[in-house]
């Protein structure tokens, strides 16, 4: 039985950003932490076998290759977790390979946040209840909001909560780079909304390209979230050029009456 | 000769949002203060041939016509001025209708904000260089931000300020409306990016459909930027379904040049 004060933590991608954050975490909460990365002395390997919390904290799109290689190495009794940002396949091929308690998570928030407070994390559970009462407990006492769903569940409303969101905002940066819309006028012309989109995409394209290219490839829902975002803007490009006011106020009240009722 | 202390303000549409607000604004500074708007006992035609800064702040849809109507009665030394989201045709209206000072503005906020300071109000000046030095300092005085430039200028900055702001705003909140997507669920799971998303949202749902339909009906160079958003989202969308990985990055950091370039 592993008690509290015996949790030894590796991470394994712990020289990324998202693992230095969980380095600094872990450490701050009095466990030690060990790491490997490309180029340490120490392997994946190393870890899996001597560590009890096995943290796989690699880019998405290496994260599943990563678990099959050390999977199998991890102690009965030790936690297999992750921190993709997709949970179907990695939290089944964790279960599959290993026979560890197994936590998949994802944190709502990138390695700029100094802390959980106020941040969300959604929790995947796979095997293994003492480990994710454990984890969860470390988390809401940091003052983070804990989500428990399935991994089905948590790519679902990814698709739009990354998915779309993302999209957009990216096709709203390579819309004003492809029409050549000179970007110093456009912020002496900025509203308020438009200089919040600007701080968006810049923020966006600040970050690994790497990453946006493997969400959307990796979760097919994205591209049937993607289909209906054309379709719409089809559509309202339609309206817009008939000049079909009345059509316009409909499908904007429509859109108003969703949100709305989701506010109560 | 017009003096400061002679300046009595007439509000066209002066129970609207922005009326209200400029309602406000000029009686703060110390001006006299009448207004018109649909209900009122003084009429439109009552401002225009007695107060010396007409001001028209109708919805956008109207603003033309209302300046046909009274541009012709306002005063010589008087100014003619107006606030509408877009500058082309009612600056040219107004100069060609009227032979008062000219003055066409947009400020680039919305009727929430307590004060000008920090705020940019865009001017389109016509004709009258007093009366613009006037407004402009008053502005100033107050904090806001003063861009001067040509009607045509403004309204091409703003298909991308305002229209593919709006436009790729309304589409997401359609979408995600049509995909009949639990909105109290997105909320569980939403990034920090994504609730900036829904707040936008939101907000822009909260006004007026009306003024949403009319800035792209009236303005052509809109649907140009929209019909590149679309090409852009179909490639993206393809390029996704392709899994091809090179070429996305490819798109990412030529957005991610264009921006930073601008950052310098």
């Amino acid at each position: 039985m592993i008690e509290d004060k015996d949790i030894h933590v590796g991470i394994i991608g712990g020289l990324g950003k998202m693992g230095r954050w969980f380095h600094r975490f872990f450490g701050e909460h009095g466990y030690p932490v060990s790491v490997a990365d490309l180029g340490t002395e120490t392997t994946p390997e190393d870890l899996a076998k001597t560590c009890n919390l096995v943290l796989v904290a690699v880019p998405l799109q290496h994260t599943v290759e990563v678990v099959r290689a050390i999977g199998p190495l991890v102690q009965n009794d030790a936690l297999l977790m992750d921190i993709a940002s997709l949970k179907s396949e990695v939290v089944s091929t964790m279960l599959e390979v290993s026979a560890a308690s197994v936590l998949g998570t994802h944190p709502l928030f990138g390695p700029g946040e100094p802390n959980v407070t106020g941040q969300t994390v959604v929790m995947c559970p796979g095997r293994g209840q003492w480990w994710q009462e454990w984890l969860q407990g470390v988390l809401v006492e940091g003052g983070a909001r804990v989500e428990v769903v399935t991994p089905e569940v948590h790519d679902y409303y990814m698709a739009v909560v990354q998915g779309l969101t993302h999209f957009s905002t990216l096709a709203l940066g390579l819309t004003i780079d492809s029409l050549g819309v000179d970007l110093k006028n456009l912020k002496r012309f900025a509203t308020p909304a438009f200089h919040r989109r600007l701080m968006e995409i810049t923020h966006l394209l600040s970050q690994d390209a790497d990453l946006y290219a493997a969400m959307p490839m990796l979760n097919s829902t994205y591209g049937v979230f993607y289909r209906e975002f054309e379709r719409i803007i089809l559509d309202l490009k339609g309206v817009i050029a008939q000049k079909d006011i009345d059509e316009f106020i409909r499908l904007f009240d429509r859109a108003r009456s969703h949100f709305r009722s989701s506010e109560s």
